[in-house]
């Protein structure tokens, strides 16, 4: 029972990661599908996280100078036309609402024909063009400027092949949307929220990634430059877990943002826009969680210490659940990593070990087991979930009271830590370098299956390349998808050594790449 | 300039409270239309006072053991039509989306033909029927119970009549919903919710209510006893600020939430569900805002405190500024009504005059204006919004740094503290319960103005009652709304004193009800 996911993760012989995925995100209580296709319920612990996740990105935000707002969640079609009319590659999957009205007809309800909108609405996929018009009237002077927006709100696009977290048709995300006097001020902003969001991922959720510039042709439709943090799971593939885009002043031409500038004239803003979603958590499934669930970092677990009290319907019950109660209150006083300590006794009725499983497959940084004996000689029994076995053997341990109370948040701030390290080892471990021609890479990644669910673990590559535009580029692109794999991004900060020779091209090469099968 | 809105508001020598409350909208930076009719733009300082309540009930809301989860956007339609089977009076002003794709014809986008939905989904309203759902699988055994969920989200009701705040076809809201093994639980969990909502308006919005029971006819389609705050509006005029339901076994049965009781058999649950919204605002605004625009309750104002340095672009300003910086650092240590203080040194690059009067629009609890004689003299000079003014006369006090310092978090507490005794006054004096009949009643009325733009001040009528139901209570309903008046709500706790008899039925009295104008 308690090893369920391990004998998923073990199924056929094989490593079938994306069932073991699936088994974490349902024994972990974290999110289920709805009956609406794409769509997700996030249940609370699974929401918990996404709670502390929004909270402490949120202070990050606004130290930053964003202010919060909200916009519609309705966009007029008119204004999806116009952004099309201006950009390529522009995606279409959108829910359009062309109704507000519902009547009985036949005993059924339909849309009521007489209640259709003369102009349809699309459900936001992102803000961009109604923020952009709000800009528009916002922006009179370089005195208005920067203007700097964030956004917390649901989005939609339409998903026909949906995965919880990973890939949903409605998504809860923060979107900032910025405007700025000049091009470099702008792209100092998209620069500063990629920094941002890598130390966010890196120091809260505990996910090591690799920040750089992606292709041409993987630039959000109508930038001039998009970054993104990239992610190594523990199957090998990457998640682009946030993106930041400099927009340039492509906006902000088409939808008429301008400020006088300080000579008189009127000039058009320079843009950035910049997102991560609750994707992050279906990331923080994929690096931290182990055989037996998930493992929540500290920084993030909407409880970090558990304590179940050992009851058995006997006379010693009460003082069971009174010490524990004790060890709740004098806990909470406590901080570890920047907050008050997150504590919960478990009053649930139903059987100890059956609690004790919960909060394993959850991923709760420290379970507190207490019994009669613990009462009685001031004891606390506890596990760490981020090194629960040894071999196969559960491990807990056993302290006095006061020297738990003396180390708990240390041990808080140990976990969050070596579950940093761990992935960080993973990630610096298997990015391969030494690979200097497409055959070379194509041998090294047709070893590994083809089909999508079976995938055996290859990591990531880093190549040198010419960086090559237009069709030069989208040949490339071509290529590496027989392999299933693609150009995550540039890393920034890269050497000034030299490079060689592009493994696509043969020219000089001018940077650095990384290539990965991705999510 | 500065008294833009009492010009307003005395607009063609009568008390226009729409007009006034358009403009303190506008003016304080709260809000605006958008290009969405019926949808609003909530800028920063009217999204951060959404922040601000938010937090604070969601703390309660959490304290009081409630969990918060999300559930998708999008219902599908034959949810809906469940629900309208078994529900009498059956709001159908919905959003309904039809495709999830768009096409370019001939030049313009339209929705896709081929991307019609199978069944139209449409954009939830309320979620009870989606999250009635998930708790019918959700909950098997009395061990699951009580199941308590509440949710922050955003839903949508067609409004043909929009008012920022007020009646937006898009709204942000909580929405709780719970399920319990038998009605007396269920039943306390709707009261307890009443008194976390009244005890919330009163000490975190200011805003006195009263708590009561909604008369049959206003029920929520589907609940047993409706229960709701109402507050009372500076035009005399009431605004239900909050509601909770009991439910009974309706929506339960309905939808087939079923335990397993102690005995073993399946037993329907009884539910509730409660909910406030972004129309909380619009009541701070209409309970707090005098004629210089908002005054926003420390409890919930975004920045508590605001620094303008009196900058003129001399060798001193950087004194000036320095002096602010130092006064900021230091406020940010204190606390006041349970938080840390929120304090602002505006920087922006305009007059300091103009400074002054946008926060005071916005109201900010305490503006402070340094110069540099108050850097020399080692003094803060600052304005108290709740009493800006004697007279015509705008006030503001300088007193040592020191004294500032150690008074500064009092004096927002007294603040906090006044507003809600300024409000509570008006609404304890404007309750007339000598009213015996009905024509009474029309004449205290009928004085009042036909237009609704142009109402005068009568505040509300407290009559006794025999709380009669079906086509009596219809008739009565009909009759009032000649007069424009509805019944507000039974209030808790009624005395047993005799009451007399019911001014509409003649019959011997059993309650008495709040009768009122209404939002």
């Amino acid at each position: 029972m308690q090893r369920a996911l391990a004998t998923l993760r073990e199924a056929n012989g094989k490593s079938n990661f994306a069932e073991w995925y699936q088994a974490v995100v349902r024994e972990a209580d974290l999110a289920e599908t709805s009956p609406v296709r794409g769509s997700m319920i996030i249940k609370p612990w699974g929401y918990g996280i996404w709670e502390q996740i929004q909270r402490q990105l949120d202070g990050r935000i606004k130290e930053t100078g964003h202010d919060n707002c909200y916009f519609p969640l309705f966009i007029p079609l008119s204004f999806i036309a116009k952004e099309a009319e201006h950009v390529e590659g522009f995606a279409k999957e959108m829910a359009v609402v062309t109704h507000h009205r519902l009547k009985k007809s036949g005993g059924n309800l339909i849309p009521d024909p007489e209640a259709r909108l003369e102009e349809p609405l699309v459900v936001r996929p992102t803000s961009e063009t109604i923020i952009g018009d709000a800009f528009s009237r916002w922006i009179k002077s370089h005195r208005d400027l920067p203007l700097l927006i964030n956004q917390w709100a649901n989005v939609v696009r339409w998903e026909m092949r949906p995965r919880l977290f990973l890939r949903t048709s409605e998504v809860l995300w923060q979107e900032g949307h910025t405007a700025h006097a000049d091009g470099s001020e702008a792209m100092a902003e998209a620069l500063s929220i990629l920094e941002l969001y890598r130390e966010f991922a890196e120091s809260v959720l505990a996910m090591p990634v690799i920040a750089g510039e992606k292709p041409a042709n993987e630039r959000f439709p109508g930038a001039v430059n998009t970054y993104s943090i990239e992610a190594m799971m523990q199957d090998g593939k990457a998640l682009q877990a946030g993106t930041s885009h400099y927009l340039g002043t492509h906006f902000a031409e088409a939808q008429n943002i301008r400020f006088q500038n300080e000579a008189g004239e009127l000039t058009p803003c320079h843009t950035t826009s910049w997102g991560v979603s609750t994707r992050l958590i279906g990331g923080v499934i994929m690096v931290h969680g182990d055989d037996d669930g998930l493992r929540a970092p500290p920084a993030i677990a909407p409880r970090q210490i558990v304590i179940v009290p050992m009851l058995r319907n006997k006379p010693e019950d009460a003082a069971v659940l009174g010490y524990c109660e004790s060890l709740d209150r004098e806990l909470v006083r406590q901080t570890a990593l920047g907050d008050r300590l997150r504590v919960q006794v478990d009053r649930k009725d139903i059987k100890s070990a059956d609690k004790r499983w919960n909060w394993v497959r959850r991923g709760a940084p420290i379970i507190i087991e207490i019994g009669p004996r613990d009462v009685a000689s001031g004891q606390v029994t506890y596990m760490r979930r981020d090194r629960l076995r040894d071999g196969d053997r559960v491990v807990s341990a056993t302290v006095p009271r006061e020297k738990f109370m003396a180390e708990a948040a240390g041990v808080l701030t140990e976990i969050q830590v070596r579950l940093f390290s761990e992935a960080k080892t993973r990630l610096d471990g298997n990015i391969r370098s030494d690979i200097r021609s497409f055959d070379e890479l194509s041998e090294y990644f047709s070893g590994a299956g083809e089909d999508e669910e079976s995938v055996e673990f290859r990591g990531w590559v880093r190549l040198p390349w010419s960086r090559p535009s237009g069709a030069a580029l989208d040949q490339i692109d071509e290529r590496l998808k027989q392999l299933k794999l693609t150009i995550r991004n540039a890393p920034l900060g890269q050497s000034e050594a030299p490079l060689g020779k592009c493994i696509f091209t043969g020219q000089p090469a001018v940077q650095e790449i990384l290539i990965a099968r991705a999510y």
